[in-house]
C-alpha cells in the first residue's frame, strides 16, 4: 500500500512470466499507448459525400464475438460486412486458452456424470460475478448455455469426453472438462452445487482458443458474410438524431466510409492494452506486469460508443490474475501473505479473487511454504516460480523479507494450530490443503503486482439485445455491442476461465439477430 | 465478503447514526431513485425554434462550484445566467462541514506558527489522493491555494485565529485551522511535513458550511449575474457540430431553453443521490447507510455531460468514510479488525481510508477496545456508538461476534506485544495511540458497511481549463465542469475533509474565467 511496500522488493517486469502470471494463460500485446486514432463520432455535418461501401450489419472487429454475430446477421438473411484491423482476425479468442464456460446440463457435463442445471449455474455466476452483477444479463447467459454448446458444436468446435480431476489454471491436459472457477471454494459452493463448466476445446493436439477460432472462421468464411482485413475502423458516423449509420475505416492508408442500413456492432474488445485509459479507469493496473489479450484492445470501441453518447458501467473494474495453483497444484498448501505478513484469501482460490486483492489493496505479495510442501513440486515448475527469500525458521524468513519477524511468526503459528486439525476458520480453504507448515527450510516465493496480468470487465452498457444504451437508458439507435467492449457477465469480479469466450458468443450472437431484425431505414 | 458474513451481523439502515459515519459531517439525501430526467443532449434536428433567454454563460447548479464560476464569469465582464433546482442553492457546499482545505503558507497558517509551502502540500494532496491522481490538476491546485484564500476571505468567509489540538472528523470547537485530513499518518508524513490545511469557516456561532455558502450567495446576488432559482436543467442542447449551446430546463413544469452564447458550466454535483447510478459505476456502496451530500446529487451533470459525448474518468471511485475518532479522539487506542479477526489498517488513519477498505472489502468490521479505552470515552459519545459484545475476555467477545475465539485472540496478542513498546509495526499506527488491550471487559462497536457514509470521486473528465473533455482528450466545444461533476483531486481517495469545498471552488473560478473569455461564435 505504501510507496515504501511498493518498491522494498524490486521486481523486474521482465520477471512477470515467473510467479503468479504463470497461469494467466496466454499473454500478449504489452500494455502501451494507444495506436488508434479518432473515437469521436462523425456529426450530421461531417457526414461523407459519398460511401464507399454499405451493408445491413457493419460489424467493428473479427474476434470471437464480430465472428457469432456476422453468423447469426447472415443466417438471419442480413448483408454483413466485418471490418477487423488485422490481417487474419481472432482477437483475444484466437490466443484464450481455449475454455468455454456452459452449464446447465451441456451433454459432456452429462456423459462424464456431473449434474447441472440452469439455476445452479445462474447461483454461481451471479454471486461469483459479484458486485454489480446484472441480473437479467446473468439469467440470459444462463439460459442461452446449453443452445450456446449446441451452436459451437454444430460448427465444428470438438470437446474431449474427459474430465480434469487436476487443479489448474489452464488446461494443459487437453481434458474436454474441468472445474475452471471458484466453484468448488467455500463461499460459492455454499450457494450452488458445484459442476464443473469449463469446457475445453481441443484441436491439433491441444486446447487453446484456435480449437474455437479456427471453426467460427471457416464458418464465417462459408456464409455469406464479407470480411474485410486490414480495415481499422477509427468512428462512427451518426446522423442529425443521433443514429449510427455507419463508420469510417482506415485502409492501406486512406479513410473509406461504409454504410450500415440496419445498424453497427461493436465487438472490438477491452482496453487493457491502451496505457492512457488504464491510467484514467483503473490506475492500479499500471502496475500489472501485462496485459491478458491482444494489441487491438485499446479501447476503441469503448470509446467509440461514449463518443456517440453512449453510457458505460463498471468501467474501472478489471479482471487481474495470480494463481497461486498456476504452477503446481500442491502450492494450495503454502499461505499467501501481504507485505505485513497477513493472509488475505484462501489461498485455492480462482486466480482473479486473489489477482484482485493484490493489484488493489496490498500490492505487495508472498507465497511462504516449507520444504515438505517445496519437495512436492514438479522440477519443472520450480523454474517458473522466484524464491526471493529462504531461511530455516518463519522469523529469519520474515526477516529477509523486510517484515518484523512476529509478524509472520504469528501468521503461521495460527495458521499450524488450525492447520493440525486440517481446519482454516479464516478463509475456509479447502481441508486438503491445510497442513501446517513446519519442515525447514522455508521459501517465500514473489507474488506482488509485478507478476499479476489483468484484462478489463468494464464497458459500453447495453441491454439484453445487446443495444447499446445511452445516458437514460435508451437504445442509441443502430449502435450494439458484445465482449468485452460491453459491461456483460463479470462485474466485482471474474466468474471463471472460459466465461469471456462463452460471453463474446452469447451476446455477439443475440447482437447480430437484433441488428438483423431492425427495420431499414428510410 | 462472503454472504454469511454480510448478514451476520444484522443492524439497521436507521442505525446508522450509531458508529462510523458519526464523524461524517452533515448527511443529506437518503440514497434514492433519480428524478432527473432526460439527460441525452437534444440533437441538431431537435433545436428550439426559438429561446427563452440567453447569456454569455449558463450555469447549471447553485453550489459552490456554480457560485465561484458565476463570479469569476461576471467579473470578467460576461452575461451570467445560474439556473438552480432548489429555491435557495448551496449544493453540498451549504450543507458541508465547512472546512476549506487551503495551504503553502496561507496566513492563518503563518499566523498560528505553522510552516507549509506549495510544494509540501502539493507533495501531501498527490500521495494522498492516490492511484489515478492528477499531477497537472493536482499542481494547479496547490498553485491556486494562497489566492483561493485570499479570494474567499475577500468575499467575506471568515476564520478564527485558533488552532484545534483535538483529532476529530469535523470542527465541533471552532477552531480556525485543523489537521483535516491524513497528514500526521506514517505513510504520509513520509512523503510531506505534516501541516494543518483544514480552514473552519466560522459564522453565527459555528463552524459550517453556511459559513462558506452565505457570503458566496451575497457577492454573488450582488454582482452582475442572474440566478433562476426553481429551474432543473435536464438537457444540453448541441449544435450540429457537437457544441454546446444551451439548455433545456424545466421551470414551473415548463420547458424552457436558454442559450449560451460563450458556454455551459456544468456544477450539478456528484452522482450519490442517484441509486442506479451508484448500482451501474459503484454497486458496493448500495450497502452504504447513506450518501454525504444533497438529494440533487443525481449525476444529472454527469450524465448531461456524458451525453454530449463527454469521456469520464474513475467514474467508480467513490469516498465512503467510517471516522475511528468520529465520536471521540481516545478510540485511535482501539483495533479495527474485521469479521475474520484481523486488522487492516491503522485505526488513526482520516475515515476516507477506512471506510473505503470496509464499503470494498470487508464489510463486517468491528472496533474492539478494553474498559480502559471505554472509560475515556465521554458519556455523551457512548450514545452515539453501538456496542454489539460486551465480554470479559477476548475469546469470549470473538465467540460473542461469531468468530473463532483464536482468531481475534491471536490479533490482540499480537498487538498487545509490540504495544508493550508503543510500537505497531503493522500500521505504524501514532504511538499515542498504541498501549495493550488487556482490562476486562472487552468491548466490540459496530463499524460495518451499514455504518458507512459515501459521495462520489468520480466525473467527467475536465482538464485544467476546467473544459470537459471527449474521448480524444479534446474539449466538447462550449462545455465545462467542474465540483463533483469532474474528475478532479480525489482519486483513489479523498485527500482530506475540507478538500471539495476547496476544489469546487478553485475549478469553479478557472471555469468562469475560461468560459468568459471564449469567443462569441457567430
Amino acid at each position: 500500500m505504501t510507496q515504501e511496500d511498493r518498491t522494498r522488493i524490486q521486481v523486474s517486469r521482465r520477471d512477470f512470466v515467473k510467479g503468479a502470471a504463470a497461469g494467466a494463460t496466454l499473454l500478449a500485446g504489452a500494455t502501451a499507448m494507444s495506436g488508434c486514432g479518432s473515437a469521436a463520432p462523425i456529426p450530421a455535418s461531417g457526414m461523407p459525400d459519398a460511401w464507399d461501401g454499405e451493408a445491413d450489419v457493419v460489424i467493428v472487429g473479427f474476434g470471437g464475438a464480430g465472428a457469432a454475430a456476422a453468423l447469426e446477421a447472415a443466417e438471419a438473411g442480413a448483408e454483413v460486412l466485418v471490418l477487423e484491423r488485422t490481417p487474419t482476425g481472432g482477437g483475444s479468442t484466437a490466443i484464450c486458452g481455449g475454455i468455454i464456460y456452459m452449464g446447465g446440463g451441456t451433454p459432456l457435463q452429462t456423459a462424464l456424470g456431473f449434474d447441472d442445471t440452469r439455476d445452479n449455474m445462474y447461483n454461481y455466476v451471479l454471486a461469483s460475478a459479484g458486485d454489480g452483477a446484472d441480473e437479467e444479463l446473468v439469467g440470459l447467459f444462463c439460459d442461452e448455455s446449453l443452445q450456446l454448446y449446441d451452436w459451437v458444436t454444430g460448427i465444428g468446435v470438438q470437446f474431449n469426453e474427459s474430465f480434469m480431476e487436476m487443479k489448474a489454471a489452464g488446461d494443459p491436459t487437453g481434458d474436454g472438462l474441468l472445474y475452471s472457477g471458484n466453484e468448488k471454494q467455500a463461499n460459492y459452493k455454499a450457494v450452488a452445487d458445484p459442476a464443473p463448466r469449463g469446457h475445453g476445446a481441443f484441436a491439433d493436439g491441444y486446447v487453446g482458443g484456435h480449437a474455437i477460432f479456427a471453426p467460427l472462421k471457416a464458418a464465417v468464411e462459408a456464409s455469406s458474410a464479407e470480411v474485410l482485413y486490414e480495415a481499422l475502423v477509427s468512428s462512427l458516423v451518426v446522423d442529425a438524431d443521433g443514429r449510427a449509420v455507419g463508420v469510417e475505416a482506415e485502409i492501406e492508408g486512406e479513410k473509406k466510409y461504409f454504410k450500415a442500413n440496419k445498424g453497427v456492432i461493436l465487438c472490438a474488445g477491452g482496453y487493457a492494452a491502451n496505457a492512457e485509459m488504464v491510467a484514467q479507469h483503473c490506475p492500479e493496473c499500471l502496475r500489472c506486469a501485462v496485459n491478458v489479450g491482444t494489441p487491438g484492445d485499446d479501447g476503441s470501441g469503448i470509446r467509440m460508443g461514449q463518443g456517440a453518447g453512449a453510457d458505460v458501467r463498471m468501467l474501472s473494474e478489471t479482471a487481474p490474475f495470480a494463481f497461486v495453483y498456476g504452477s503446481a497444484e500442491c502450492l494450495c498448501r503454502s499461505i499467501l501473505v501481504n507485505g505485513k505478513g497477513q493472509r488475505f484469501i484462501g489461498e485455492d482460490n480462482y486466480g482473479e479473487w486473489i489477482g484482485d486483492m493484490i493489484v488493489r489493496d496490498h500490492n505487495v505479495a508472498f507465497l511462504v511454504l516449507d520444504d515438505a510442501v517445496w519437495s512436492m513440486v514438479p522440477e519443472a515448475a520450480k523454474e517458473s516460480l522466484t524464491v526471493v527469500a529462504q531461511a530455516d525458521s518463519v522469523g529469519e524468513l520474515a526477516a529477509g523479507l523486510g517484515m518484523a519477524p512476529a509478524l509472520l511468526e504469528s501468521t503461521v503459528a495460527l495458521y499450524n494450530e488450525f492447520a493440525a486439525n486440517g481446519e482454516d476458520p479464516l478463509f475456509k480453504k479447502n481441508s486438503a490443503y491445510v497442513v501446517p507448515l513446519e519442515t525447514p527450510p522455508f521459501y517465500a516465493l514473489f507474488f506482488g503486482v509485478e507478476a499479476t496480468a489483468f484484462f478489463t470487465n468494464g464497458g459500453l452498457r447495453i441491454n439484453a439485445k445487446s443495444q447499446v444504451l445511452d445516458v437514460n437508458g435508451e437504445p442509441v439507435p443502430g449502435l450494439y455491442a458484445a465482449g468485452r467492449n460491453a459491461f456483460g457477465i463479470p462485474a466485482r469480479h471474474y466468474v471463471a476461465s472460459g466465461v469471456s469466450v462463452a460471453e463474446v458468443l452469447t451476446f455477439g450472437r443475440i447482437a447480430g439477430q437484433t441488428a438483423a431484425a431492425e427495420e431499414v431505414s428510410a
